[in-house]
């Protein structure tokens, strides 16, 4: 499984990426992400690419220009030519969230099949959080260390009580006299939405960048973006020109609605702030001023 | 929500179908599902056939046979033109299992922005059994009543406890002075798989029969299934001559590999039982004796 | 097939939509865009969002800026729980477009059961335009009329010609010694490009309006862009909420390079002109400037 | 373009296929097939199943019966593990079959930004064949060869003269007074559908068995038969377990409808041939008495 072996192909290889074959990247306090296999690089776009538009030559800085430009106007296909599987050990709170982008394949340890190890997601005390007031979704300051380590020490009481309950219910036990032995997958439906599953998880790289723009956003929830943030690391590596292109052109882009251009181009051709901005809600507009420093 | 209002459509429509819609249809001992929209009716798939192959005429009859004749030879496309839309409250571990199916639309409440209800999936005692030996994942018989109630009395005990933690997480429990006020996201990781969540679900047809052939099957967990036979009634209402097609091809059908079918021709032509027999691992075997009462 | 008929629903209903269904709306030469079937309407968006996000309240202002937020904030699922279902007479070239959007459902006419009618696509003599220089896909200047008229001569020429033959083919001409009966799946591939084919095409709102952004577009293909305008004019009248915040979000929006970002920051900070606008390529400056007024 | 150059990776490696790798296999007249890519092998399957279902041991013997029981009990997700890229070059009126088949990534050849090569596909004469009568869509016999050399003859002519207009239009004939000089996305609209195109084309290898199925089907038409059974070879060297599995439990396979189920079992077990023959077409019947030598 840990793939020692080495072989001699004539696909395109990306050694960088070879480098970090089935290496565990931590992440949380159980979890992991490990490339297992993936499929093309940066030129699989530009050589899916070419057969539609038969643009450009073959320099390296041509291929660059060229990943831009389809990035830029939005031309999705050739970037789902690439492909990449993970193996993936993560909460099954983040897998609920994980699962949302339908865009890919997956395989779950399944707990009717087999049964869950005895691992659990506790956030790190300083993760331990307020409900932000202005993001509905988000969390806030850390709550006092004193409060986050009784948290902490309910939530692991809670997972492990109820842990050591399923494996009564399914007659593994240390105590025999407990043993209850029904099915496992009843069983499992007495565990904690902390508790950790895996999957081998398999997306194109147009998908992967979909779900890294969602995931990787600070509104995400703070897990899933860790797991978002591994993945970048992993894309920079294995196709470095598209990286370059998501972040100029997507990650770190800024969409502007209708209005807000012509906000922007009133201030910049010396028409001071127009009274469109009433049109704004003022969440938009201090966003916006914040961006481009505005008064 | 619940629509007491009627208006005047031209679109197709089914009356049987009207008379449901919005209705809470139990599942389980807290879940439901309800019907909330849809999107044409049997001659609808009739109508997006007969754009492709131009064929036959119109009585209900041929509308019949012609529906029967696609579901027969998977021509599946006049199936997407039809559409419905559920509201379905469901424990959170039936809906890890139901997300796989990736060719539908779904809404589900979040627990980032909003308490989940303090309610929990408990079977029935009758349905708390022991693990299936010759099914990998599934159930055999009941365990004894009072070991049955034992299990119960743990796991609402669990379900309870962790619940009220989260309250407590919250800031939302009955004594204050327990309240942490940490963020939503955060604290409903304490609670358990049985918990029930909601969702507004939305499929095509052909997808909503691919999804009842493996989740109303026998192999599937009880749980799910005893949705996928309630959305079984609801398309029997909807679409009756896609639905007895569908039980006549599809979900009462039985696929024999090539080895089965020589098996079978073999016996039928009266040379008797083939040594292709070898070839079916035991189980195969039995099961294709047990379907066409072979000896 | 025209629906005389009225009924009485519980489902929503667009007054606005219904007055408008079964109609054929002309599109080019001899295309045409009926509308055949729709469900939900701008308060089943509201309605899914709710149970997800649980925010706001119910007057028609709140439930319109609760769909600019989502539209705003990509929160696209609520979009997809809206569907239309049109019958459409378009092009075959443009059908080869149109099918490219993968998330719908198509029946097309079938060439092999059916025996395509006597009708081409030529463009409008103004449309006979020369190969655009500095868009490569596109056109630039109509033709001078009378080398206008010639192209569509000959293109007529062409299509008739082959039909002719298509007919012989199949042995349908008038003719009869000129018959050589074959199949029509055979005989078809004489046709041209123009040949107009119809389907029927079902697909979500959110998937919908991906297809008007991208088909709506300038850099469209001109005959693909009057079918995309006159979905929109449908969408207005289906979805109102919805589609004014897809034209002040996606449709009339700006996305900003991260480099823009920093460019029109220092302008408006007052820094002026950034060194880093040499980063950009001509034609991206241009662009900027242009719509931002810019030197 | 044709990969010269041989890598070291650590990814699973099928030496059989890599022996086959961007070798152009004729398809048809002038079409090709070529595999350019590829991800994974059977060994990736039997992988992300036991992530799934954690069964079995790792002998090769045991991995084939899993594969086995993966693919008859349509555990389809762990054969999405595997992916493979094509380079097609194939006639128009094909594409448009094989574009249907929306589970895959494709790029192909935009006329809109390149010419078009002057090749098309030609039936060889004894495929020139009569319109079937019990197939609808289907072909029958050859028409005599002196007829069929007609229909060529002027299939020929259309395609070629069209073609030679097409280049009139484009401004790219041999005399330049006939030049027009318009757009290539206008001009192409005169070609004929039998005009040769390219594509690449990516597909998992669960939806390409998929594609198998319906298109290497004696109902498929004959042109995009080949192109089918041409993939087949591919996969057989690519994943030899999986492949075998296909043939044995889908490609080979027979579905029984419940009634021919019952007149199955009445038969075996010596009861005659049951009254519900009746309920079966003529046609339905006469297949299911041509597959198990009925009387």
């Amino acid at each position: 499984m840990t793939g020692p072996s080495t072989y001699t192909t004539r696909r395109v290889t990306v050694p960088q990426l070879e480098a970090l074959l089935f290496r565990e990247l931590p992440v949380l306090d159980h979890g992991f992400l490990r490339v297992v296999d993936y499929m093309g690089d940066d030129s699989s776009i530009v050589q899916a690419a070419r057969v539609s538009y038969g643009v450009g030559t073959k320099t390296v800085r041509e291929d660059k220009a060229l990943i831009k430009y389809l990035m830029r106007n939005r031309h999705t296909s050739p970037f789902e030519m690439c492909e990449i599987k993970l193996h993936v050990k993560l909460p099954i709170f983040v897998a609920r969230q994980w699962i949302r982008h339908r865009m890919a394949s997956v395989n779950e340890y399944s707990a009717r099949y087999s049964i869950l190890d005895k691992e659990f997601y506790f956030p790190a005390p300083e993760n331990v959080a307020t409900q932000s007031q202005d993001n509905r979704q988000g969390r806030a300051d850390p709550i006092p260390p004193e409060m986050a380590q009784q948290v902490l020490r309910i939530m692991r009481e809670d997972a492990h009580r109820n842990y050591e309950h399923y494996l009564e219910f399914l007659g593994g036990s240390d105590r025999e006299e407990k043993d209850f032995g029904i099915s496992r997958e009843l069983a499992r439906i007495n565990l904690t939405l902390n508790t950790y599953t895996q999957w081998y998880w398999k997306s194109d790289l147009h998908n992967l960048l979909g779900f890294l723009q969602l995931r990787a956003d600070p509104h995400a929830q703070l897990e899933i973006r860790e797991y978002a943030k591994t993945i970048m690391d992993v894309v920079r590596i294995w196709v470095p020109s598209a990286y370059e292109a998501f972040e100029e052109y997507r990650y770190g882009s800024v969409t502007l609605s209708r209005t807000e251009v012509s906000i922007l181009r009133d201030l910049l051709v010396g028409k001071g702030i127009s009274k469109l901005r009433a049109e704004l809600t003022k969440r938009d507009w201090e966003k916006l001023a914040k961006i481009f420093g505005l008064g």
